[in-house]
């Protein structure tokens, strides 16, 4: 079936033109700094700075942040179809208030504008580009004002999503004071694509130079981890199961330390018999990317979407999950990512090694079907995200 | 064969009474404090104050952290036959370099000693207890003194490992000044057990009540998978392929963000050279406990280690892991624990619930032979240690 064979990309940003303008003019993190090129006198390029930790150099940053020329020549490099793209960390997470109502407001319209204005994909209705929209997630930011932009980007026809970070309006996703946004969203048909921006405190890194490596191999997927169990101890999930959560890296490492959480929660006196279900049930609610590059990372994660429906119950053991795994129904919730324009290759290659790698990772999953397989690659986002050829 | 029979804990812990008495001499943490119980009056109990972070009411603590009796009792209960026992967290992290020389010395001796006159495993020359030792891993610390302790540790007879935490002496385990360390271990048959203490950053966890849930479930593991990466990239796996290094919560994340790992080092111009292997070959020269409370979670890290030999090379990429993948060979590297006098039962059950928990967990494993199964449970202890009964 033709559909079932488009290839989907649901992990990949964008820096709107309006947005890297922003960061132009800033003299602070986040910002985009004009440098000479190292070894070319002269000759300046635009670097990113983004994490407060980061050396100054940043890292390189061209038009294949922006350029949906590029995004469309990247898709194409590597048989992708159709991507829902999402604006990069940090988001709005730095302004006042009212500018990131403003922003927010603006950025959901123009990325709107980006994918009604992309080509068609050959012999459907679909566009090529669909995107995830913004809140207001700023310090100070009111409730209603997160109402208002849930409202703005539901009814904006390309916009099938909104993405989000961890922090909230200062004190994380847990907040109380963000209840009426999750009722919001569990309402509509968007999917919130939880990502990291921050990681965890440098110091555990220690000093020597490793470059990026100790904070986005560890660090990113770490803070994901953290929001997503956050989200689950605060009963979100209890009351929202209609809330369709997409965590950015397969969540991190919450499915490796998800039997762990549940034997924690059960032997704490202060959480022990808050939720209605084992922590392992809540994995099963969620969906993931598959932007782990390794084919036993997306197994397992798989396998723990599958037995969660065997931790309904707060007494339920390894015994009861044991019959619920089927590799095969776990695949229904990942979904193939890119996180382009990051990861691009050190040296020139045809192909990008980090989308050749999830590819394959998929690819060699043992208990995946053709089809399984093939619904990772595009079929679970087009229901998902509600997009009939 | 009777030898695959036996059950064997490698990962629990004592508070020997010479280190009990030290903590209740404290008015920092770590420390035991005396208490009314709560809801009795007149009634005192001892607590353990052990984290930074802790309300000082920390948790309720008493003769099963020092009587051996107890242990005894604990592990006849669950049917134990022998235990490697260690000493728990934070060791001797926070004293000044004398003390911690002395007291590693006087708690190495006192440890032996707890063992020798441990009573023998019927049929065998074993004694049912062995141990782990320590060493002066304290700020300012000398080498010369580190090599000291490992020699003593490799000469008492029933001290089989040591025990660490992730501070080394205060810049962590990828410390240069650790060289001469590693370097020693590595020509012993020392298993080094590499423990979490310090969690991370608590303010990552928020300002919800959450009990211990998030340090324990969550920074605990991320605290060790740190701590091994930044040994991987430190290079000292490279240098001592011989080191038996056994981690703690089979790894935390580690096996989960591995192949994110390789990816992140593949993509930094930093790191990109620097090791011999892909990161993921590391993954197979550990150990792991099997403590994680999970099927899914054993047969992945079993996966992840069977998979380690098809990233001998940088160039590996995931097809040629698709063929290394024999479940049953990552079991051997993998060894039931069950963290005692941790995670008691909240409420009065015959067994312990954690306990049941792992001990399903190792039954319930897809693709694990009963003699791969019997290894988990014992026999792969008795041979990294080398108990021969």
């Amino acid at each position: 079936m033709a559909v079932k064979r488009l290839l989907v990309d649901v992990h990949t940003h964008v820096y709107l033109p309006r947005y890297a303008n922003l960061l132009r003019t800033r003299t602070s993190v986040p910002r985009i700094v004009e440098r000479e090129r190292p070894g070319a006198q002269g000759v300046t390029e635009e670097r990113l700075v983004i994490l407060e930790d980061e050396p100054i150099s940043g890292r390189p940053i061209g038009s294949q942040y922006w350029d949906r020329t590029e995004k469309l020549k990247f898709m194409d490099l590597h048989g992708i179809d159709l991507s829902i793209v999402s604006s990069a960390n940090p988001w709005l997470d730095f302004l006042p208030a009212p500018s990131a109502c403003e922003l927010a407001s603006a950025l959901n319209t123009d990325l709107d504008e980006y994918c009604a204005s992309a080509p068609t994909l050959a012999d459907t209705a679909l566009r090529r580009l669909y995107g995830f929209g913004l809140l207001p997630l700023a310090l100070g930011v009111t409730p209603n004002a997160l109402l208002d932009a849930v409202k703005q980007v539901a009814a904006l026809p390309h916009l099938r999503g909104i993405i989000l970070g961890t922090r909230g309006i200062g004190s994380g996703l847990d907040d109380e004071l963000l209840e009426p946004m999750w009722e919001a969203l569990a309402e509509t048909d968007l999917v919130v694509f939880l990502h990291p921006h921050y990681g965890v405190d440098k110091k555990a890194f220690g000093e020597r130079d490793n470059g990026h490596v100790l904070p986005l191999a560890l660090g990113f997927p770490f803070e994901t981890t953290i929001a997503a169990t956050r989200l689950i101890l605060s009963g979100v999930l209890d009351r929202h199961p209609n809330l369709r959560l997409l965590l950015a890296h397969s969540g991190g490492a919450l499915a490796q330390l998800s039997s762990r959480l549940a034997s924690c929660i059960a032997h704490d006196p202060v959480a022990a018999t808050r939720l209605e279900h084992d922590a392992r049930h809540y994995l099963g609610r969620l969906y993931y990317d598959a932007v782990v590059y390794g084919c036993e990372e997306l197994g397992f994660v798989s396998d723990v979407i599958s037995r969660s429906t065997g931790y309904a119950n707060l007494k339920a053991s390894a015994k009861d999950s044991a019959e619920a795994v089927d590799r095969a129904f776990g695949s229904k919730r990942m979904l193939f990512g890119t996180d382009h324009p990051f990861f691009p290759p050190l040296s020139e290659t045809e192909k990008w090694k980090s989308v050749v790698e999830n590819l394959e990772a998929i690819e060699g999953v043992q208990g995946w079907s053709e089809g399984d397989k093939a619904g990772v690659r595009g079929g679970n986002a087009l229901e998902l995200f509600g997009l009939k050829p």
